[in-house]
């Protein structure tokens, strides 16, 4: 297995600069496979065969496919403490704009392919629901409660902001009804930042 | 086949025996055909003559393509027609009200099994993609736009209301977000039918 690792760098040498290493190459492939076959029938064999290292080698860089599944999509394709800083980084008054400008700019540069795929997963399997749950919950929803609010109604803000976010995604890429499936960015940031603005700090009781 | 069609009612008596009976035929049926031609494509005529039963049927049992297409494919507990009557059934000024209680009322009342479902064949399949978006545009969205709307918007506007419906869906029966997925109904319209009343309604531009 170590003389597997060490081979394994000139093998995919060449084909992505940044990613030469086993590391790199195991979130490309769980990318692709995971979108290929949902989280519940895609495997660490095939993830691996894909990225041309040993199986071994998930278990070592990830804790298994649940950690592989959490780095190669649940968190791509932001650093969720860049994407909190970003959002805080203005007045709250316009954090609702904000967020809308940052989900879909995010989204749109992989051709809403990324959030195809986090979708696929988490409706075919509890586990990556769980998974979406906690992590956006932990990393996101969270850390933008703690920095916007002051009443106790935070969790239930950030669920309905997480309504309003996945809805957004689920018909932009996933359903694509018209027109919302190819509007340009600023026409959905003025018709929806209202909404994410009043579920953050508004009235809603 | 009007032999055949004579015959049904008997046959059908109590519950649905099989597969032997005209109505059980139809949504065999409905099924190969709406996955092979889609939404649009897919005609009354060509249903039935697959079933091997007169076109009338689908009429009688479903109340046309669409009731055939709800009970078939997406399995939906109610009929669009009876949905969409039931949401213009008072003052337009609480439309957002009044869908966010019935939808959450009648997925509840499946406990999100209908949802999700519903869901993961929209996100796995871009055939099952696409006629939910040409059947929700065609027999809900648009029949409340023409009902409600006189702005040149209004195909946005529906695009507007589909993301936050579906987004509450997937939050609350998918993902499970907290609160939300355990809140009571009333706390999400307070919460949610501004939102949707905006959409319809308000200013979106």
């Amino acid at each position: 297995m170590s003389k597997n690792v060490a081979q394994e760098p000139a093998k995919r040498r060449g084909r992505r600069p940044g990613g030469t290493d086993t590391r790199t190459a195991l979130i490309g492939a769980a990318r692709e496979v995971f979108a290929e076959l949902g989280y519940n029938d895609a495997t660490v064999r095939a993830i691996a065969a894909r990225a041309g290292v040993d199986a071994a080698m998930v278990n070592h860089w990830f804790g298994g496919k649940d950690g592989l599944f959490a780095e190669a999509v649940l968190k791509l394709p932001f650093k969720p403490a860049d994407l909190v800083a970003g959002l805080l980084d203005g007045p709250v008054e316009a954090l609702g704009e904000r967020m809308v400008r940052t989900f879909l700019t995010t989204w749109d540069a992989s051709g809403g392919g990324v959030f195809i795929a986090l979708m696929r997963s988490v409706t075919s399997h509890e586990q990556a629901a769980r998974m979406l749950r906690e992590y956006f919950l932990e990393n996101i929803f969270r850390r933008l409660a703690d920095a916007v609010g002051q009443d106790e109604h935070m969790e239930f803000r950030a669920s309905l902001v997480a309504t309003q976010i996945v809805g957004l995604g689920m018909v932009r890429y996933v359903a694509r009804f018209p027109p919302l499936a190819t509007t340009d960015i600023e026409t959905a940031v003025t018709a929806m930042a209202p909404t994410l603005q009043r579920y953050l700090t508004g009235p809603i009781t």
